[in-house]
């Protein structure tokens, strides 16, 4: 069973995924070894080698757990938390844990191994956001859950073990850090000035103008301010709204058109780089907010994170965001 | 100039290090690249590739600059932050920044291209430590910091660009967040008992046992309670002391021991691994205080920093620290 576990001096929680669990031996070779064609659990043909699935989209019909389908979420065979049982907390002296309860999805993105997310078209891509959004809204009725991340890992360097185009929805029973910390710099702002932190970041990167990378009717989408990495971009709503589940089916087109952009200026920009997305969206048990507002931080993965940021949580970055959108807005895909 | 940038929602800062500044094209390739012996600053007769030495042990003497050091302490010659200046702020808009304050400096360990830190001798590495205190007491007098950290990245995969054993330096114009964070988690505990966590935490892994590594008269070794990353390894002084650049000489070789002997086992149990350490330690405004406690965490590099690490601050750990901790008191070293 996996556990969560809370560090007493900082309160940082993590999760000690056993059910993952490697022998230390294991470590000692190949690190970055992806799962290719050959073994790949995620390929038409191989459902059986995943959990039943729990969502499919079948344009062309075909039952559960067979090919046929144009996205498929199943459950992950090594989960970081589970969805059976309560949620108990116990102490250890001083140390805390609780047990893992949650969800820990995986979306195959296609049936087609060898596609990346960058060349699929608009609809294709809509209809992932889609899947994201059924699955969040599916998941929010369970009692127990706070919080649901969405996120990509692409390339071995940005985390990936499976070379089969997927992302991961977690969901946990707490409102993780840095969640937290984001939720409540929003809160703050909208406190002082009745307006929502977000909101005021659009405008003033519209008018600006210098970190701006695209924008099409419903979306914006630029180099933030402060980048921890280098071409970090967001793709942020234009319209007010906190939660991603409660997006109109309308407006996720645009969402797709923007992300497809922003992941084809990367990959001519940087060459197919390794990187991350992450859906920021507000934690499940909050009524609708004024104050935050949900939006996607893609992270190409450039550059390691070394001793300094760990200690710091600072983290340093070359480029500056201005040249790193000028560059995103100039480059020929 | 280097430039800090406040996010302004989550109020994070970073670095925009221009100094470092790489045209885009530059990710595109080798992002592993080391510097090998070929073209390595950091070998004896090289003095000249590197800014003038701010500080050299020479057990054999030698004019500063030249051949015949043991340990050699010099700016970086790319630094994320710069001595020169004053400490500016300004807004632009509802963004702020603040000019890059701060000294970016390279321990270099050994004159020797080939030495690894875990195959020095203990009075090897005690002279590192030594030289660690020695620029932290210079660097204090400069009222414009607020807080040091030191760090090592040991390898590619932990972010090391250069092969010669080195170590670094990075004192801040702010008290970084995750210090920040640490500090006033361990103020709290304090309000509550009147005693340290440090030294809450240092007596019940003495207690218990399952989580300790090694110990010696002076420092205990051990897997914390809720490790980021497989096999991350605390050393922890037994007597209580927040700050330290404050240890005396007599204490440095009990740490050099246990570094030495914690370096060596992660070696054998993991096969030389990538790893980071930092040094965590007091902010140098504060006066010697009763809640923090001064310790090195040791974090192998064995994981990558994914989506999901990204979006929540969480992190994912396979491996149990009473399963790590088994594994390195029992490795052969």
């Amino acid at each position: 069973m996996p556990e969560l576990r809370k560090d007493p001096v900082t309160g940082r929680w993590v999760i000690i995924s056993t059910d993952r669990q490697k022998r230390p031996n294991d470590f000692r070779f190949d690190r970055a070894a992806t799962i290719g064609r050959d073994q790949c659990p995620f390929c038409p043909g191989r459902e059986s080698l995943t959990p039943p699935e729990v969502l499919s989209y079948r344009q062309h019909g075909g039952s559960a757990n067979t090919p046929g389908w144009d996205v498929r979420v199943v459950p992950n065979k090594f989960p970081a938390l589970q969805v059976e049982g309560t949620l108990d907390r116990e102490g250890e002296g001083i140390f805390d844990r609780m047990n893992g309860i949650g969800a820990h999805e995986v979306i195959v993105e296609t049936p087609d191994h060898g596609r990346t997310l960058a060349s699929m078209s608009e609809p294709e891509i809509e209809r992932i956001l889609s899947a994201y959004r059924d699955r969040m809204l599916d998941l929010k009725q369970d009692r127990r859950l706070r919080h649901i991340l969405i996120f990509k890992n692409h390339g071995a360097a940005a985390g990936t073990t499976l070379e089969h185009s997927h992302s991961q929805l977690i969901a946990l029973p707490i409102v993780p850090d840095f969640v937290r910390e984001e939720i409540e710099g929003a809160r703050r702002h909208h406190e002082h000035r009745e307006r929502c932190i977000f909101c005021d970041i659009v405008m003033q990167e519209r008018k600006e103008r210098s970190r701006l990378v695209l924008e099409n009717e419903e979306f914006v989408v630029f180099a933030p301010w402060a980048p921890r990495s280098p071409f970090e971009t967001w793709i942020v709503p234009k319209r007010h709204e906190s939660n991603f589940e409660a997006e109109p089916k309308e407006r996720l087109g645009y969402c797709a058109q923007a992300l497809r952009s922003t992941l084809k200026r990367l990959g001519a920009a940087l060459g197919d780089p390794p990187y991350n997305f992450i859906v920021h969206s507000n934690p499940l048990r909050d009524t609708p907010s004024l104050s935050y507002h949900w939006h996607i931080e893609v992270m190409p993965a450039l550059t390691h994170v070394a001793g300094f940021e760990w200690g710091s949580g600072f983290h340093i970055n070359p480029v500056p965001p201005e040249e790193a959108a000028e560059f995103l807005r100039l480059v020929i895909t």
